[in-house]
């Protein structure tokens, strides 16, 4: 093993992290000493024509060549790479590592002169409550159920297929979660993110029948202004879920339209009017009749949904209830539909309302899928990486009846998430994070798993290898979010069979060991500023194992995730360390390994049992 | 060696060349039989939501397993990939080849329902002329060269660098070209495309200081005329050079507005005045101030240039010229400065007011780098394809004094163009091909070198392995392009010294072996109609050798490419032909090798000297 030249969008590589459109930047790239690098370019293409600039050594740390590269923010996302010229001829460094062949520009690495997203959400860590099922509040007993509802006892099994599962009603509601605050700061996360809670027909709320009050059977908007005001009151943020690509078919926007072609809310969908009479069909999502696909095209529906002094995005960020931003649902679809395109200029329109009504508003896009075409454009803040990140890890720490057996589902996957080994996750995650810029990459959403899909401890089996995961999400960049249940080892094998009612009152079915797990990993992510704002470097992989550092100006950390037993790794050529003066010395910050101590050659070895999940600060 | 599965664009795979929004289209993916593939699903991404739908097997030929699945052109582009699941799970199959681990969308096949490029593009075989050094008719003679002009003898050498090198002044006209046309009649091309025509004060007139008239030092007007009735008259087509990023200074559009701040022209340039008074500076092409650069958020250029009934992109459409399209210089830069991003939107513009002018226009933009973001969006209908063709061909074929010698140039590339061996020759083909749609693909305009980089023989260094470039030019996907003088062999080591006079008095300086091999090769590619609607399979690769597929309903070719003599390449698993039952037979097109006997297990060997190149029909 040897670490290879790196750069990547952190602090330690590029200092602005905020640059502005015209400026000229510093950049930075770490060729350590011995590699054949004779000469470095960086390349750009700023206004569509390539340009190189030399670069010149800056420092030498013992290790490392830092080569400084200054880049011109010359469009509003500028794109660089690097050319390594050695003695056999030059490579390329991107954002998807070292390359022998000429490359197309996707995976340059990228300056963005857009406003920041809020300086708090780098440092989120999201905790996903399902309010339906969270906790019911006193309150909630004196609640009649709703005429669509099943009502289901706290401990009814949830049904993950079927016409009852949306329609099983426990009951939850915010004043519940209001209550529960205590175990949030217990486990240690900082930011709530409440799934729908507008009135609806369903237990998940996805079909809103009206934007402008929080459902009665949730405690209406009382209830939200006294969770607001909790979670306010502990330093944390709130976060809501809008849903821009349709409504329910009970809203009055919806059933107004469908009632007469001459509504004002008509334009707000899809209607199409067979020819030769007959009634109108309307566009919905993936074709389900009660969720009424929205047209973006409609200058009323922009004025309702975001423009208008008082509209739907802007009153829920305001006080006394005072959101700190929106999750877009079904993000990837909105503004989508034939030839229709007009996503990315709603997700400009959206941000510029949530930046106008709040300066420090977050807006978070749900994208289930490849969602690097949608970032870096002045619109969504991040995404949820589950393409980037749940994805891999569940193909690489997943169980089942056999090495290949299928999972139940995965966003839809055909046959469920294939078991690959570590290299495969590398190439997946890298895939993906080097389409977007480093920005975008951090500021999108890391997450095991979510109501939309099964439970990461159904996934990996057992509480070991659910550390392992847990570990990932909090040691790599991007926010880690947590399914609420997550930390007490639920399961589920669905979206819907995963939206599992917390145990308050049955102990029993809480793994204490799993939450004090998650417990100490969102502390060590909190308290250790490598891991929030380092960059990444992998050091080594092999089917069952992987290494890697996070480092900025404040220090190094080395992870080690191990899905299995296996030798012990032996690595060298890693920098030497406080005094020691051979190689890295480090104490362990978490998994309870020994101490790393150098070999006389500098080299260190991993311990080989597993799974396992050990972090060291070197 | 075994053939994989295996789908593009091509009408093998997709009947429907040309489908249209909304309409369903059925794809065809080809799995040869043995080949671990139990199920195939089609995935597509419509309205930016996934779907899987289950392929069906098609037919069964003997050799190959073909699947069918019915694709939605649910968006202007659709793209779609195959999942291949076999007995360890699945793997995915886009543009890119087959890959075990979750990837990106871009890789995807593409169904593009724009209005499709005309027809007469996809069999073009395009011969690139520099009016100036082409050849003078007598009327050269009785011209006075002009006040910017360092007159030169036809047999003057070319200065490649410095002040001279854009002054040199041959005198070619437009007459000479016209009295030349058996020329390019006995080499075998069908289209001219001629680098500028309009007044400027350059030997290359992309200093533009004038659309509306033909330089007179070319013969005005009237001899635009002639040669385009003589090209006609042959059955040919003649496309002109626009620069739609720029003008010249000594444009009446800028002198104006330069001279007057408040004059109409003055928003068709980007001036900033500085703040404190003093001269206006104005953007240019790369800082060169003879080349102010244009606004296209300009309406007022928006007319001149496209929309007016008589702006110069129609008038040179319409008879008595009747252009059949435009090169467009500088595609790349076109639109693009600081915040402004208008290229996509130029490039839609300009190919609706060129279609509305003629139905049957080309509209071609010149990219030197990665030109894949620009194409498949309703604007240009293919690109200089520099990235994907040009640069790995010169990279695979290029000599020098040592293996690793820089050339002099390569689009600016410092350190010119390394040796590498054919795997990444394949690699960086398929990295740009693999992210546009086949039709931008094969529309895209593949060439050898042209008035911007140095002269293929002088990359090569031999007539060999020219062949061998010329081989690979006519017999890949893409419209081939020869730069006038590359069949004579002629030199030059950069863009403006290899804008080399072609010398028809000079017999000792014509390589007549590669005008034959040329000659041969052209006519090649317009006899077989697998060369020019089939598809691309690559079958094998190694440091020295290329061997690929081009395949139709109509037959297969097989080409076979060597840089270097090596070790004869043995083939298996090639589907049987003809009546000899065991094993693929073909006689030989082009190369003069013997033909293609299997063997009794069903190999074919294909000889191991080299350089060479080598066509069967199996």
């Amino acid at each position: 093993m040897s670490l290879s030249p790196h750069h990547d969008g952190s602090e330690l590589y590029v200092p602005e992290q905020e640059p502005t459109l015209g400026q000229t930047v510093p950049v930075f790239v770490r060729v350590p000493e011995g590699t054949d690098v004779r000469q470095v370019h960086v390349r750009t293409t700023g206004d569509g024509e390539p340009r190189f600039v030399e670069a010149t050594v800056d420092r030498r740390d013992g290790h490392d060549v830092w080569w400084r590269a200054d880049v011109e923010v010359r469009n509003p996302v500028s794109n660089y790479r690097f050319m390594l010229t050695g003695t056999t001829g030059y490579r390329w460094l991107n954002a998807a590592g070292q390359v022998d062949h000429d490359v197309p520009d996707h995976g340059d690495f990228r300056l963005v002169s857009h406003a920041p997203p809020p300086a708090w959400a780098r440092d989120a860590l999201v905790y996903q409550i399902f309010p339906d099922r969270f906790a019911r509040s006193a309150a909630a007993d004196g609640r009649t159920p709703p005429d669509w509802a099943v009502p289901c006892d706290w401990d009814t099994p949830v049904v993950g297929y079927g016409p009852q599962t949306p329609r099983q009603f426990y009951g939850g509601d915010l004043d519940g979660i209001t209550e529960r605050l205590d175990h949030l700061d217990r486990l240690g996360v900082n930011t709530v993110y409440l799934t729908p809670i507008f009135p609806a027909r369903s237990n998940h709320r996805y079909d809103a029948a009206d934007f402008d009050t929080v459902d009665p059977l949730l405690g209406g908007d009382a209830a939200l202004v006294r969770l607001a005001d909790a979670v306010r009151a502990r330093g944390w943020r709130l976060i809501g879920d809008i849903t821009s690509n349709h409504t329910g078919d009970a809203h009055e926007w919806f059933t107004r339209a469908l009632a007469d072609a001459d509504a004002p809310e008509r334009e707000l969908y899809y209607f199409d009017v067979p020819t030769g009479g007959g009634e109108p069909t309307y566009e919905s999502w993936n074709g389900v009749r009660s969720l009424p696909k929205l047209n973006w095209g409609s200058a009323e529906l922009r004025r309702r949904f975001a423009t208008d002094p008082d509209s739907l995005l802007r009153r829920w960020l305001r006080p006394p209830y005072g959101l700190d931003g929106w999750r877009v649902d079904v993000a990837n679809m909105t503004g989508r539909r034939g030839a229709d395109a007009y996503t990315h200029e709603v997700a400009r329109l959206l941000r510029e309302v949530v930046a106008q009504t709040r300066a420090d508003g977050l807006l978070l896009a749900e994208h289930g899928h490849d969602h690097t075409g949608d970032l870096d454009r002045d619109g969504w803040h991040g995404t949820m990486n589950y393409v980037g990140f749940t994805d891999p890890v569940w193909s690489w720490l997943r169980t089942g009846p056999g090495d290949h057996a299928p999972l139940p589902n995965f966003l839809g996957t055909p046959g469920g998430v294939r078991r690959r080994d570590a290299h495969a996750v590398l190439a997946t995650m890298d895939s993906f994070r080097s389409l977007v810029s480093w920005r975008s990459y951090v500021h999108s959403w890391q997450l095991l798993g979510s109501h939309d899909s099964a439970r990461i401890r159904t996934v990996v089996g057992d509480a070991a290898r659910q550390e392992v995961a847990a570990g990932l999400l909090v040691t790599l960049p991007g926010t880690p979010v947590v399914f609420a249940g997550d930390e007490w080892g639920l399961t589920g094998g669905n979206g819907e069979g995963s939206r599992t009612p917390m145990p308050w009152h049955r102990p029993e079915r809480r793994d204490a060991g799993t939450f004090a797990a998650y417990r100490a990993l969102l502390a060590l992510r909190r308290d250790t500023p490598e891991l929030r704002h380092g960059g990444l470097r992998w050091v080594y992989a092999d089917a069952d194992t992987l290494v890697f550092l996070r480092e900025a100006t404040t220090g190094t950390v080395l992870v080690l995730a191990r899905r299995a037993a296996g030798a012990p790794v032996r690595l060298t050529g890693l920098p030497a360390t406080g005094s020691t003066g051979s190689g890295p010395a480090g104490e362990n910050l978490h998994g309870g390994a020994p101490a790393l101590r150098p070999a006389p050659d500098g080299g260190i070895t991993l311990p080989g049992d597993g799974p396992t999940f050990q972090v060291w600060r070197l």
